[in-house]
Parts: C-alpha cells; structure tokens; sequence
C-alpha cells in the first residue's frame, strides 16, 4: 500500500480526504532530533527504554502537533483530549513531546531527569499521574488500554448527561498508546471486548506494531490475526504501513478514527530503535544503545556526534503554535460554557460541580439513622444495598458497576438506568443510551477495576466509579484496584462473599488470604462491616476520603443488627463493643464474626466468670490513623489478653492479639453454618479455644508472650 | 442449518461424516432423566446451579457415552482424554456423569452429598482435583480454559518426547466445557491466543453458548462475534444449532475437532435451565427452580412428580458399557506400552519413570557446592540461573518458560529448546517442534500461572513447570498461582527484581506488599534468598517439596556473597547468620536486604557497643515448619530485641520481631542505591533507625511491648 493510503476497512468508516497538514518539509529534521533527544537521553545514564519510543516518533507528532486537542498551559482543561501511554515503558516519548509541546514543568532539566537520582523528578521509568500531562500511571501492561476505556466511558457520560444541541460542553478524544505486550494481556483483551460493546467511538488505539518483546519476534508466542480479531470485538480497525515516516498517514488515520461510529484500532507498523544499528530487534527495547551506535546515528542524520540533546530552531519552531492553538481551544471552551450557562442555568451549574469535583452534600442525609434501619437480622452486602442504593440514585457522581453479580451484590436500586450503547434494545424496550449510570461489565473483574481507574482519573471526583463482585475475585481486579491506590484514584469497591460464610462455593471462593493483600497495600481502605449500622460507617469513610479508595467487604449470609455498633466508630477502625473496665480478656471481632465473639464473650462471662471486654476492629488501616492513647484504651494490650477472631489467614493481627482463632489452610465446601463450624468459627468451638488458650499461657509463660495461632 | 449438519469453518477442517452412534433410541430418555436428576439434587437442599448442567445435557452424552477415551474404573489412566470443566458451577453436569459412567468413588449417596453438611463430600459446589475423575479444580472462571491449554501443551510435549512410529503412547485429547462467562475473562482470552499460537490440536473447548449470564442476556455486556475472534486467534470454529438435543451433530463436530490440524472451538447453542418455567432466563442459573416447577417438569416428561432421583433401567443401560471399554482402552494403552519397552527400552524406562512422577536424582549433583559458586557479587536472579540452568538443561522433568522476559530473569540455559509449533521457523533456522522444553509464554502472567497449573495436573510430577517474570507481575498471575497451591500442584516460580532495589521502573514494579500475600496464603512457600548460597537453598526446597508451589524471590541488582549463609538454612526457613551468646539485640535479615543488615551489625558492634546477632530469615512458612525449641533458639525473643529489615509492608513481621525497618507506602523511581536511601534502606539510615529505636523503647515502657514501624 502507498504509505497515507488509508484501508478503512469498516463499512461504516467514512472515507476520509488528506487533510493539509502545512510543516511537511520540517518533518525530516524533527522525526531525527526527537530519536536522537531518546537515544541521548537513555544515553545519559546508560538506561531505560530508548526503543519504541524512537520508533513512535512519527505517532506523536501526528498525535501532538495535528490531531490531538489539547492545552499545554491549561494541563488539566476540562475537555482536553486524553492521551494514555498504555506501553508506560516508552514514557520518554511522552515526556519528549511534553517537553516540545511547552508543558511548563517539563524543563530541558527535568526531562534530563529521566533514570537520575532526582528525587523531584518528573520523568520516572513510567508516567505517573501526579506529573503535568500525565492522564494515567501506567507500566503494568495492558492497565492502559482499560483506563482509556474508561476515561472514554467517562467522556460518553458526561456527554449525554450535560451536552445539550449546539452546545457540546463534553466532547473530548481518547486516544491511547499500545505496543504489542498490550495485546497480549487480558485485561486489555477485556477492556477491547467492553469498548467494542459499548461502541465507544471517542476512543482509538494506536499500536505501535514493531512485532518485537524482550523476548525477541512477537511471532515466537502470538501470530493471531490482530485485525481480525478486533473487528470481531467491534473495532473500526485502519492500517498505516509505513508509522516510521508517513504522518500524513497517521493523520489521516486519526482523522478517519475520529468520524467511525466505533472504537478504532489504528495498526501502525513501526519499526523499534529505527537508526540504532539494533534497529527491528529486541535489544533496542530495554537498554541504551552505547555511546559508539549513537553517534553513528547522528552522523547518519547529518547531526554532530560531539553535541547532545540538541533541539535545532526548526525543531522548537516547529512546536511553537502549540501553548497558543491550546489557549484558544481553552478559550473558545470556556466561551461555549459561559453561552451554555446562560442557555441551560441549571445543567450548568450542576455541570460546574461536576467538574469541581463537588459531590452533592445531601448524601449524608441519605443515609438512614441506626435507629431507622430493620431490625431483622440481614447480610451486609444487603444492608449495603439499603445504604448506598439510595445515594446512588440520587447523587450523579456516582457510577456503580458489577462484574456480572446484580442479583448478588445489591448494588442495582429501583430504577437505575444501564449504561448502554444507542444501538442496544435491552429487556425494557428502550434503546440504551449514556446516561445510565449503572454499568453490566461483564465477567471481567481485572478490566472493571482498571476501567473504574480510567473514570475516576477523568478529572477528580467528577465521577467516583463503584465495583462490585464477590470478595475472591478482588484478586483477579487486584493488579488493578493496586493501581487505583497508587494514583490515588478513589473508586470504591463493593465485594460480598467475604468469609467462609459464604459456603457451598468452596475454597475457590472462599477468601482465606485476601484481605492480608488489601490491610498490607498502601493508600486503600479494607473495612469489614459487622452490621447495617457499620455498613453505613464504611460508606461514610468510602465516600468521604478523596484519594483514597476503599474496599467494603461484605457478607453473604444475614448477620444480627448488634446494640453497641456505631458508625462513628467505624470511622475509627476500632472502637470498644463492650467494656469492662475490670476485664483480664479482650475479644477482637470483625464483620461476620463480630456476633459470634460478641456470644462467646457473653458465655466467658456466665459460665466462666472470665471478664471479657469486646473490641469491633472493622480496618486495620483506619485504626492506625487513631492517636496512640485512642489504639492503646481500645486494645488494652497492657492490661489484657487480646484474641483476635476473623476466619482469615491470621497475619498481622499480631499487632493487636497475642492470639488469634484463624484459618491458615483453604476453605471448605459447606452450608454457612457448617462451614463456620468445620473450622471451628462457632461459638462452641470458639469459646473452647479461647478458655483452652487461657489455659495453655498460663502453664507456659513464653507462651504467653508468643503469638498463638488458635 | 439442518441439526446435524457441521459448518467446518476452517479450510483445513477435513469434513466428517456422521458416524453410526447406536444408541440413538435411548437419547431422548436420558437427556430427560439426566435433567431430572439436576433439578432434584438442587432441590435437596434448595440450591446450586440447576440451569448451565441442564443445558449441557446433550454435550454431556456425546462426550462421556461417545467420544472421550476415558477409564471410568482406572480414573488415574495416564492416556485418557483429559476434560476441564471451566464453568465450574455446573459440576452437577459432571458429577451426574462420572456417576452414570460407573466412577466408582461417585456413588449415588456421594451424588446426594452436593451442597450438603457432609463433609467428606465429593460433590462440592465446584469440582475439586482430589476427588475421582476430576482433573482440576475449577470456579474462577477462566482458569479452567488455561489449565486444559496447559494439560493439551503437556500432551503434545510428552508425545513429542517420547511417542515412536506405531507406538503412539501418548496420544490423548483435552476436553474443555465453557460458558459465556469464560470467553470475558482475560486468563481465557490470553490462554485462547497462546493455545492458537502453538496451533493445540489436541484441544477443544466446547462452549455452552446459551447467552446468558447472572445479569441476564450476554449481550448486554457483549456482543462481539465469537467465531471471528476465535479463528482470528488461529482457532477451527463449528457451530452446532440444536445443543440442547442434537448429539449426533455434537459427536459430529468433535470427530471433527480430533481431525483438525488447529484447536477447535465448537460454538453449541443451547437453553439454559430448559425444560424448567425459567428456561433462557438468568433465574435457571444459580437457584433450584422450586417443587412445583420441578414437578411440572416430570409430568411434561412423562415422569412421575411424586418421584426423585430416578435413574430408568434404560439409563442405566445406555452407559453401562463404559467401565468395560475403559478397561479395554487401558489393556490395549498397556500392551502398546509393553511392546514399546521391548522396541525402545532406554526411551520407555525414562517414559515410566516420568509417569511414576520420579525426577532424576542428578539433579542434586548438578547445584554446585558453595565453595564452587562464583565469589563475586551476583544477583539472586542470575544466580537462579547459576544454580538452576544445569538441572533444567539435563533433568526433562522441568519445562522452564517466562512472560516475555527472557533477558530478566536467566532461565535460558545454553541451547535450550523451544517449545514451538511446527508451523514456526524461528531465527536459527529450524522449524518448531513441541519436544522444546523453553516456553514463550508473552506477555500473559496470569494465563502463565494457570497454564502451568494445567501442565503440572497433568500427572504428579511428569512435568514440573518453572514459570518467570518480575515479582511484582506475580500479582497479575495471583488468581492462577493460588489456585495451583489449593490444587497441591507443584510450580515453581521464579521472581526477580523483588524490591525497592529494582529501581527505576518506579511504583508500579516495586513489589511492597506482594509478599505479604504470599506468606499468607496457605500451601505455597514464599522464598527470597539472599545470596548464590542461599538461591540453591531455595531450589532444593522448591524441588524436593512434593504438592505444594515455591515462589523465588530474587533481586534485580548484585548482591554480596555472604560467609555465613547456608542452603541448609534456607530449608529451615531462617537460620543464625552471626551468632552472639550476650547480644542484647537480634537483626532479621531477609534477602536483597540480608548484606545491608550485616553490615549495620557490625557498625552497631564496633561503632556503638551493641552486642547484635544476625538470622538470616529467607522464609516464613518453612520457618514456621520447625519444631518451637528451634523458632525459640533463633529468633531470641525473649533474650534479645529483635528488629527485622524489609523493605515491603510489615504485615506479620510482628510475630517474629519487636520493631521492623519497612516500607508502608508505594515505591518511587530512582536508581537502586538511590532508592535504598531515600526509603532508609542503605546502612546509615538503618543504623540511625535501629539507634533511634532503641533510645526510644529506653525511654518509653510500653512502646518496648508494642510493635514498632521503623
């Protein structure tokens, strides 16, 4: 094929003329100094990732300079378009072009910070969120691809939601970045399949298809027809042959994705490390090519070997438009805003809520007092649904989603409207549309987590993205609620099925380890409510802790309403059940086994005279948060023996027990109360282990200082 | 389509024409019977799931009756075909028939055991490996896909090993069941691509296409086209119109399969629950239908409502065949085996010895000892490859492979094979063959892990699979890693750059809490060695640990070699490193960290008079294996105060130290010794943190009883 030729290879794809891009006879010098400014900058300190980025290198200035919509001194505009680096490894094309483009925390000195030991830097080994231009953190492979997905499900939202004819107030781009590592990975597989469904058009994927891993040629473990497979997902997919050079092909490519009524998979072959004498082979993928080759690639290039990180004049000019067309894009935006608020006063403002991040303070009133909620014993995944289901209806921020569990998670409140694609009919008759803000994602927990991710970085708090699934499966989304935590992206996570409660499923299902993940990873919130009342306390926490996300960990089996429960002490991560200021026992219990020790305690008093005070301990990472004085009058450590009580594997309690009763191999396939039983979680077995253990310190007195698994 | 009729999709399909199944007259008989018998063991105890396995019936009897080489009185056979069930909740489907098939450990009593109090049941509510006919344990949906691409890669491997003209003792096929569900999982996507890949002809998924799932229709989710994508993943596609009762065309289509020189995706529709009032509806999927909908099934059977778990004689007849033919599958496998022994005895020995599971006894031999390993500082991950590379290369037990990162963690020995289809003409030349012992996973952790569980499900220990990537990827791979610890199937996996030492790849590769999962999860030995000494260390216990996975935890940087250490030590999980009868204070080393540690000791000593002992603390789980005098004599808790030094989340560490130097938020990226020092890990800020402590647990009592984060 001619390089600009365009196969449009969907139908529906219009066909799209060359647009005049203007600076052609500049491309030459700027596709050179930009692979020369990698090649440099991994020469610096003889590392990084010099490969894919030298070979995009036509992809972003088709991107930066022609195609996307962006302002360099306005980072964080609303309507920007959103570029992910799915392949977060190559961030030095990013960083580059941010450099170029005139993002003004992108100095010459700190993108000279790349693999330094610059504490400051902003050019880490991957792109991280926190840095300007920077949309997403990415490096794990594949994250990308479903945070594109879900920043472009955001953009379709908030689109339907507030646009209104003639005043498209939401009607940015996403477009991201992949290598051929993404394509490999499920939770982009998963992502593709969802956007697919969900014809997001305002999405493209750009592979840089180099067909090279570390490994060496992509064809060694992957010689699936890649076009093929995402026009079965529902991709408009376009090829460009040449991505080295042809950036009128790119454009026109871009341009084309920008009119399909789909998603679009732009297959740009490239070729990594281009000029490097490791060009096309997997050694230009990971290390810096040494100083020798480089040269020979500046000579080559017409360029002196002797100078480094040059940028001609050419190259600068070349960019200079850029801070203004995006002052103008910001302007022109904010003009359309203005005329919008005066045409639609009452959208507007709750659109400029939005936008600040401002969720709708009667929330708090939505939450029923404790004295207000049923008596009647009840699960805590359904007392989430009694507290939540209300707030989500009634407050737009929040969009809640499940990974194909309604009927378990009681996350679906009377009324919700799907979040659906124009040309789906569902059951109801209508034709769906964007504005629903309950999301079916399917069997696909790792891509929900990494998708509400992608909402949730839209812009904060605009959208605070709600999971849902059983518990045990926050460990296929864990890769991806890990990235949530370390963006400080709050979505907040429903997961029922918590304990060996949940029964017949079986060790497969049944969490034994799980929550040790969650209490050991930093920034996110594991709490176990143990009844309504400390349901609504964790979602209290959950909703009112921005950066933070927050796993609400629920049972599957109805639980008793307790009388000492407290939300406020929820908020606290532990707090005292019931005291006893004389007491020589202190019971840890935890969500659905909060009842079970609250009886034991009873007993230990009236049949054994032991005086047993009861501690509620619902999160680890909350009580930490507490002074000193408030953790050590809750625990009582210096004055009592503390037991902790949760059917999970017991480490880390160590910090708050001498002993716990805990379960240290995999569950079992049983009713609830059997199972409970079986492991010894019921009241009879509890208390023996507790009076046994009594027993034991005080016949072994090193014992008695060791932590005792019982 | 006519029922019956195949549309072979694939130009390479031969078409096979329908072949004279026999029994014909008794389908429709055992199709009801068989629904029947589902709906009523739901009904037992008014739970389970009826619909998927009621579905399937058809499915069920072209499989089990006609089609698999199985041995219902010899389960353990080492030829038979191999069926997944993917969509673990319908085990009824196959409980039910490994009953009818004459299993004989699946008794109608065990039958009746499904979701009841007994505990010795062999009908949990989802198939485990231990029980009798079963041949791996599924219920996260996805992993069974995986599992049966890697028992399919284990057959063609064997085959290729050891299979001689005429003498085709390996030669079995791998069946697998899936529904919708599983097609949206990433693991299955990522298996589904490699499976393509490596062109597993032996390997069908039979995909249970009823279109629905717990939310209710697929499409509300998804809508891509299947066929298209599984053939674009290299995949023969037939579809079969009349699931629900054409067995004909059922046996038709897997004739086919077996025929094909790709995996073969047989796309059967069916109904969900059919028979039942909710039939096609996401109700029939996870409930008992009720008495009265049950009944009203029987007598639109013809079946008496009155009656349960009725089996006709007719029924019985129709498989009473099987244990016989399955005896006679195992005579005619035996005597090919015997003949084979005579013509090839030097291949047959090794043959039965790798079916007996016996690993080469050289492979002791071929680790070095200490004295003999290189004395310069190594990384751990190379000197995996220093102590492992000999075994893998002469010991074919192991079949060693990486998620794209051969360059990363040397698993490649000199001349290695790949694993490779014979299609694939890699760089040197020759095209693939399947006798390769080195796989290319891709970029697919998660697939990795479960592929490999299905390699090693194969037979106890024919294969022991070595899986690699980054430690922190093992994340992404979690799912499947703990699901080969609750199947006591032996992987062992190899993990470098498992610390803040990794460097510049920033947050999102520096493992901090990973392993705190994996020291709580039951069944698996989490090891992170700390010199070449203690690498062998920890291959020996992986090795010589029969049923249970090892993790090898090994630093990207170079690291001393320390006098002290021990491979000994390692097998008890922590050891004395530096011994000191008077010490006052006791430093846990573990791993990367072990060398700094050391090195504040000796400080500690000559700089400030501290009398400090050394243990060298590689892993907990073996630890906690030791007899309590040995714990008690290493650690010195009550003696010594004990600090341990990790840069991970401390989460357990309370059990074995007072105070621990950790890490309790995200990475940052920055050159290894960079980021030793901004996280206090470099020996300076370590000995300024153990100082501190200790002035402060002088001064306040009950900090001394507390647990301390340094």
């Amino acid at each position: 094929m001619a390089p600009g030729a365009i196969e449009t290879v969907s139908k529906n794809t219009i066909a799209v003329a060359n647009r005049k891009l203007g600076d052609e006879s500049s491309h030459d010098i700027v596709l050179k100094s930009f692979r020369l400014l990698v090649a440099d900058l991994c020469q610096q300190f003889n590392g990084g990732h010099p490969g894919g980025a030298i070979g995009m290198a036509a992809i972003g200035i088709a991107l930066w300079k022609y195609t996307m919509r962006y302002a360099p001194h306005s980072p964080d505009w609303f309507n920007r378009d959103r570029f992910v680096l799915s392949n977060g490894h190559t961030c030095l094309f990013q960083y580059c072009f941010l450099h170029l483009t005139g993002y003004k925390a992108m100095t010459f000195d700190q993108l000279k910070s790349y693999h330094s030991e610059r504490v400051d830097a902003f050019c880490p080994g991957h792109p991280e969120i926190e840095h300007e231009g920077i949309e997403v953190t990415t490096g794990p492979l594949g994250q990308g691809v479903a945070n594109a997905t879900g920043l472009a499900m955001a953009t379709k939202h908030l689109a339907a939601t507030f646009n209104k004819p003639g005043f498209d107030v939401v009607s940015n781009h996403t477009w991201c970045m992949i290598g051929d590592a993404c394509l490999q990975e499920g939770v982009a597989l998963e992502a593709i399949s969802l956007a697919g469904h969900y014809k997001l058009n305002n999405l493209t994927i750009m592979y840089d298809n180099n067909q090279i891993t570390c490994d060496g040629s992509v064809d060694l473990t992957n010689t699936e027809n890649i076009n093929d497979k995402m026009r079965a997902c529902g991709w408009n997919v376009i090829d460009v042959e040449d991505g080295c050079y042809d950036i009128q092909g790119i454009v026109n490519a871009m341009d084309a994705a920008k009119r399909s009524d789909k998603p679009t998979f732009i297959n740009i072959r490239t070729i990594i490390g281009l000029g490097s004498k490791v060009a096309g082979t997997a050694v230009a993928h990971g290390a810096a090519f040494g100083k020798e080759d480089v040269a020979n690639m500046k000579r080559a290039y017409g360029f002196d070997p002797e100078q480094f990180y040059v940028i001609p004049d050419e190259v600068r000019a070349f960019f200079k438009n850029l801070p203004a067309r995006g002052d103008k894009f910001v302007e022109e935006w904010e003009q359309l805003v203005d005329d919008y608020s005066k045409e639609h006063p009452e959208l507007a403002k709750r659109f400029r809520a939005r936008m600040a991040g401002e969720i709708d303070p009667r929330w708090q009133e939505l939450i029923p007092a404790k004295t207000d909620f049923p008596s009647k014993p009840t699960s805590t995944r359904a007392a989430s649904g009694v507290v939540f289901n209300g707030i989500a209806k009634n407050i737009d921020t929040f969009m809640v989603g499940t990974a194909d569990l309604s009927p378990s998670v009681y996350m679906y409140w009377p009324g919700a409207k799907d979040f659906q694609q124009p040309d789906l009919v569902p059951a109801r008759g209508e034709p769906g549309d964007y504005t629903g803000r309950y999301i079916h994602y399917g069997i696909r927990e790792h891509a929900m987590g990494a998708i509400a991710n992608g909402m949730a970085a839209f812009a904060p708090d605009t959208i605070i993205p709600v999971t849902s699934s059983f518990f045990m499966f926050y460990l296929y989304a864990a890769p991806a609620v890990r990235m949530g935590a370390l963006q400080h992206l709050r979505a907040i996570h429903v997961a029922t099925h918590d304990s060996i409660g949940m029964g017949e499923d079986g060790p497969t299902h049944q969490p034994i380890e799980l929550a040790t993940l969650y209490r050991a990873m930093p920034n996110i919130h594991y709490i176990r409510p143990a009844d309504t009342e400390e349901v609504a306390g964790a979602w209290i926490s959950a909703i009112q802790t921005k950066g933070t996300p927050t796993i609400i960990s629920t049972s599957r089996h109805s639980l008793p309403q307790l009388a000492g429960t407290s939300r406020d002490g929820v908020l606290r991560g532990a707090y005292v059940l019931e005291e006893d200021d004389a007491a020589t026992l202190t019971l840890l219990g935890v969500g659905a086994e909060l009842s079970h020790v609250a009886e034991v305690a009873a007993r230990l008093r009236a049949e054994h005279g032991v005086r047993t005070r009861v501690v509620s301990f619902p999160s680890w990472r909350l009580f930490e948060a507490q002074p000193l004085e408030y953790r050590r009058a809750t625990l009582r450590r210096h004055s009592t023996r503390v037991v902790a009580v949760e059917p999970y594997a017991p480490n880390g309690w160590e910090r708050y027990a001498d002993a716990a009763a805990c379960v240290t191999r995999f569950g079992h396939s049983l009713p609830c109360k059997a199972a409970y039983r079986f492991f010894g979680f019921d009241a009879d077995s509890l208390l023996g282990k507790v009076l046994g253990y009594l027993e034991r310190v005080k016949e072994d007195e090193l014992l008695g200082r060791e932590f005792v698994e019982l």
